[in-house]
């Protein structure tokens, strides 16, 4: 074989269709793209941050940066934590990444190798999944329960645990993408329990977590007091900034395996010498003032909380799915009735969408979780209003 | 072994002694850095190319953009090297990444897996190694030749090459870091039916093309036609831009092989959605503002050619290291004479240059190339001279 058995895992099931997307476009279709979770496509980067990234340039700040992020970015993120969640985290052991993305690359590379395994809940993020199988590891599925708002089911994990050998790390998302629900207290007490218990590493990926429609999440450092245990965010989503590319991993107990894995992401981080530099700035004026920082973040979630309540009310009345109303983030991910539509799975019902009713969304095998799909309800609502009546039709179009 | 194995194979030795000097700066030491190829330190990125940059960011180019890379930059690539080379390649056959780092990582990612092996010619790019090892792959090395203007011995690679199984592709730097050598078109000639003989991917990592002192290189697209190979490309160094983290690669060729890397290393790029967007806009407008481009890239060229003649003049002078005269980029990597100096090799060299003398160079065994050290030569000549007097001190305190 020419391509390594590694890179045919290499998948991305949001971006999958969008070639066929492209052509529909060329052919002067009027394609209504829901797949991606990109908020500046609809909502501009907070101006206070766009003003600090022109400054930084304007200052010549375009050389390599420290490969672990620049001092002010990490102290800033810091604070930050120490602020949000009381947690005491050294600018030493913040690692500045470009998007979760590469964090994710780097944790699979130092943790994962053949044979070792990690848990997964499904629905996951997509991209979890092939990080995992191109470093060569296995992923052991824990499934979430969708009648319970989509909570994790504790004794079934332990199960899961018990029977699999060489399990490295478990990755929960909270918030979560795609249903945007929110860990409770005492489930993350649970994992953090389990994962001692079983001497497996937790990963908890926060990216969502100033995008909480009522109150604020448990951040798994507020359980995690003395046990190794990593965190990930970035501006993505909480700054409209997803073009900056810029997440960070925290890895903050002085515990030898916490000090190990960031040293080792670190020499990875170290191979490609840096993360783009003015960007760092931006994203650290975007943390530190906080008044502009609070102002904008509560008009943006808002904003997001009335068109993701829209959609969910929308999806459930039109008599062929149902969805979990969500708690966060922006993304609807409602069940298919498959008993009532005449569909053979969700990918075909996301394909045929698309090529019938140029409505983009991705499906739920996608995320681990078959007879879904997942709706970014970023758009306007005019968009959205006209997006939700094509899928209603669709499905009337399709009905057993 | 709680990190994997693969991870042990991270490594950095341009950046390996970056605690200690740090660690100096904080007790007051004037330390001189030298190792780090990194001219916006000393050189600013071209206004026009700044501008570029604010203006996308005031237009709220923010969003995540085409995982292949903006339309605009790989349009604006593929004229560039139809200008310069004559090449015909194909936008939809340039792929945008996080420097030519993130390249390197898909290629070995695609081609490289346990069992197989690639080519490097010694000295090579330090990252080149750790990339492939990470990826399960080895390395066959095939030296050059100090002697003849460190020119590839293209007998000694082909025996190389009948000795070695499963060598999937042969990776050369030219213009060379840290050599500053240049490759006779001949010599390409012969690499590529090399590599179309033994069926080797033939990668040309050319991102010094324009900082060469006099003339123009043959560029690998000039002699491989017709056949698979890669070309790796970026921003940082023509445009003195490394934070903006802009490399690219392109495989031009029609051919089935070209055809499957390019998808797969396009399946990885999706995993991380794109690249940091607004750079890539100015990355644009520094390719297609052919006025402006030359105008400044010939500046620069000057300046560093000033420099690097000016290193490589005096160490040549100081008794106890010999420098090939470089051709281009702004390296210098004089072998040190190893009968006259009191070291057992030249990491005990850099290390006490560091400790003692606050100069911090690269050791020749990180490109593969034992009993060497590599000036970095980009400094104004007052600081270059002061770390010259150092070196020059420091060679006759540990002289036998």
């Amino acid at each position: 074989m020419f391509v390594s058995k590694a890179s045919t895992y290499a998948a991305s099931p949001i971006r999958e269709d969008d070639s066929i997307a492209d052509e529909l476009k060329k052919e002067g279709k009027e394609v209504i793209k829901l797949n991606s979770g990109d908020p500046p496509k609809y909502f501009k980067t907070y101006s206070y941050v766009i003003d600090a990234y022109i400054e930084a340039l304007k200052a010549n700040k375009t050389f390599y940066s420290d490969s672990r992020g620049i001092k002010e970015l990490r102290e800033a993120i810091s604070a930050r934590h120490k602020r949000v969640y009381g947690l005491d985290v050294s600018p030493e052991r913040v690692l500045v990444t470009q998007g979760v993305s590469e964090a994710l690359y780097f944790i699979n590379t130092v943790l994962i190798g053949r044979g070792r395994k990690a848990v997964l809940f499904a629905p996951y993020y997509p991209s979890y999944m092939p990080y995992l199988r191109v470093a060569g590891g296995n992923a052991v599925i824990a499934d979430c329960n969708e009648d319970e708002n989509w909570e994790i089911d504790i004794d079934e994990l332990e199960k899961r645990i018990k029977e699999n050998k060489n399990i490295r790390y478990m990755l929960i998302t909270n918030p979560n993408n795609p249903t945007g629900a929110i860990l409770p207290r005492k489930t993350l007490e649970r994992l953090a329990t389990l994962a001692n218990d079983y001497g497996i590493f937790p990963i908890s990926d926060e990216i969502y977590d100033e995008l909480v429609f009522e109150g604020k999440i448990t951040s798994f450092s507020e359980v995690a007091k003395g046990m190794p245990y990593m965190i990930l965010n970035g501006a993505s989503k909480t700054f409209d900034a997803t073009g900056f590319r810029l997440g960070y991993a925290l890895v903050p107990n002085d515990d030898k395996k916490s000090e190990e894995l960031y040293a080792k992401m670190l020499d990875l981080a170290r191979m490609r010498l840096s993360v783009n530099t003015p960007a760092q700035y931006a994203y650290a004026e975007g943390i530190n003032n906080i008044n502009e920082h609070d102002k904008e973040v509560s008009m943006f979630r808002n904003e997001i909380k009335e068109r993701v309540l829209y959609v969910a009310e929308d999806v459930n009345k039109n008599g062929y799915m149902h969805a979990v109303t969500p708690m966060s983030a922006f993304y609807v991910f409602p069940k298919l009735d498959m008993e009532k539509l005449d569909f053979k799975d969700d990918r075909e019902f996301t394909k045929r969408l698309l090529t019938e009713k140029y409505v983009q969304v991705t499906r739920g095998s996608g995320f681990g979780k078959e007879g879904h799909i997942r709706i970014v309800s970023l758009a306007d609502k005019g968009i959205l209003s006209d997006a939700l009546n094509r899928i209603a039709d669709f499905c009337e179009r399709h009905k057993k």
